[in-house]
């Protein structure tokens, strides 16, 4: 690539919390990408053993700009990190250094940190401001944006937590460079997933550019950034807080059986992203079992996924009892009914419940 | 007391956040006080075990002719257990039984039950409707009002938190006659608090009528919980989240130097609302020393609280240094610098900085 791509901006409308994505290159270390943040005495980075060698310098060299003091918490990489032990050593670092309300804390990393930090700053003194600076693929379309934030139960993914929206995400492309290519692939299921339940054009998009994006293009890369961001956005300021409406649920999409794969083998073993690849098939198949699409189109979807690199088959150390077992401590079922997030036709998705046998099937 | 006083309702107004406070006698046990709240297929209680053996029949009862099942956690009683060990025991036994997002929580108990239901209810799914069921005074004055939620860390006092508003607060005065003489006093030290920062017509009246409320007087009590809870509701729904307006900061009078007795004795030595009443007198003595009132005024204040069965004179095993300390950690606190909440005349409250000789001196 001879020319970087230009600065894109997608702004999620939320009233008095509205924010800003920017996405581009170079952003990260860039001190003018932070100037219109709150004034504090303090910033806090909060990031992972494998990225603060790759970034948190350069991330505090920016920030000392605009903020006296700049500290680091530096938490171990991984799902099965994302507890309350973990939690509580940003809650240590922010009491121990005297850090006030006004404190801003930035998430520099990928979905367990953006997690964690935005789960930290909902909940440090009922409530501080955090910026996302995700550097994964998957937490740049998805985990950063729309202010889900979490920590895991032994019981169930994700189910202590708070919808609390950040000041800024701050995308830089640039980091995706660095991202081992099993991240890489885990971040393109998110991609794929946009496209089959918001935007069909967007998924014959990704057919056409596949195998640019697995090369790294940045150009590919920026666009499909932008536009999933543009479809979260448009999703996330409809049904900020996953309401009865059920528009933000079909973000889920994948999701359900997704989990419980991730519950099942234990978390961290699949990614994230590798997860919600295999439980796409499953919805997919199950969709096609309830009369919604036909074949040809689970066809799609599973061979686009095999493409990015992703499992279309789930563990076979789960049974269906254990898929059932976990599927029904997901928050969107409801006394004690699962409810699928499922396709009713390309680039569309809907909530509903499903027959036991129908599910099953689609276990395969 | 031939007459029961009449029920009342006040209303704390914060937009589509909106809820009352229904004020009377055997409230609790009438499942008609429930009707009008969320269905559910489960009501969580969640209470202690000094009030479990009291009210939770009761109340089980009354939730069982809107709710198909009725669970109830009991915690240990005390500040010293309002840690995340305890506050995962909610989340434990949601898991456990399958609690779904729509799952009602009612915290029945005083505000240590109050603050950790309403924080486990705020991040449980990321947020389910909650009650609060206050059966203490200081509760039903204070913590149950305005929707802080919060556990404690070891460095401080309510450092991990939300606001998260109830739908409904359930002011049973009868519960009162179970409550012990020390912790009825501690109630009305935010009782008095609200006459002195809010209200100098109520605080003379509490003047006229304090050996009324010493003796249990139910109609003496009702109307003191009910203006109480009428000035914070004003003072909640113009600022509900302590901004920078510094409103509802002045609800914290008493509270800083309060915070720092509880801190350096160790939380649960002395009750909330015995600290808070010594915090009074010395943040009256501060203002005094600002020149903002005379010595007639720390006098009088000083006098209702002794009455009241109040402590007036802080521990003496604390030193200056360690006031200082553990005041430098308060929440209003802003780059190192304490802020405090002074009366600048009897019934009005501002918040200001203070040099350090005169918080010293205010220390006697």
């Amino acid at each position: 690539m001879l020319s970087k791509p230009a600065l894109s901006r997608v702004c999620i409308a939320l009233a008095e919390r509205s924010y800003d994505i920017v996405i581009g290159m170079d952003l990260l270390s860039d001190s003018a990408t932070y100037a219109g943040l709150p004034k504090a005495e303090t910033a806090m980075i909060v990031t992972n053993a494998t990225i603060a060698p790759l970034y948190a310098k350069h991330l505090e060299n920016a920030l000392k700009t605009h903020y006296p003091r700049v500290l680091q918490v530096i938490l171990p990489d991984g799902e099965a990190y994302k507890d309350w032990k973990n939690l509580n050593l940003i809650f240590d670092a922010l009491l121990e250094n005297g850090c006030d309300r006004k404190t801003v804390l930035f998430a520099l990393g990928g979905g367990v940190v953006g997690d964690m930090t935005g789960f930290a700053a909902a909940t440090y003194m009922r409530g501080v401001p955090f910026v996302q600076v995700p550097t994964t693929l998957l937490s740049q379309v998805d985990s950063s944006v729309g202010g889900k934030t979490a920590i895991n139960h032994p019981i169930g993914k994700n189910m202590i937590g708070a919808f609390y929206q950040p000041s800024l995400v701050v995308t830089d492309i640039s980091t995706l460079s660095t991202l081992p290519a099993r991240e890489l692939s885990a971040g393109l299921a998110e991609v794929i997933k946009h496209g089959i339940m918001a935007d069909w054009a967007y998924f014959e998009w990704l057919e056409a550019n596949m195998d640019k994006l697995l090369q790294g293009d940045v150009a590919a890369m920026a666009y499909a950034v932008r536009v999933s961001c543009e479809i979260k956005a448009r999703v996330v300021s409809l049904d900020e807080r996953e309401g009865s409406s059920g528009i933000r649920a079909t973000l889920n999409f994948g999701h359900t059986f997704g989990h419980a794969i991730e519950a099942g083998l234990g978390f961290g073993v699949w990614l994230h992203g590798e997860a919600v690849a295999c439980g796409m098939v499953m919805a997919a198949r199950l969709s096609q079992g309830l009369g919604l699409v036909d074949a040809a189109f689970v066809e799609r979807v599973t061979k686009l996924l095999i493409r990015a690199g992703l499992p279309v088959a789930g563990p076979e150390s789960i049974t269906p009892d254990e898929y059932i077992h976990h599927m029904s401590v997901d928050k969107k079922a409801e006394g004690g009914q699962i409810k699928f997030v499922v396709i009713d036709k390309p680039g569309h998705a809907k909530v509903q419940a499903a027959p036991n046998d129908l599910v099953i099937a689609a276990l395969k």
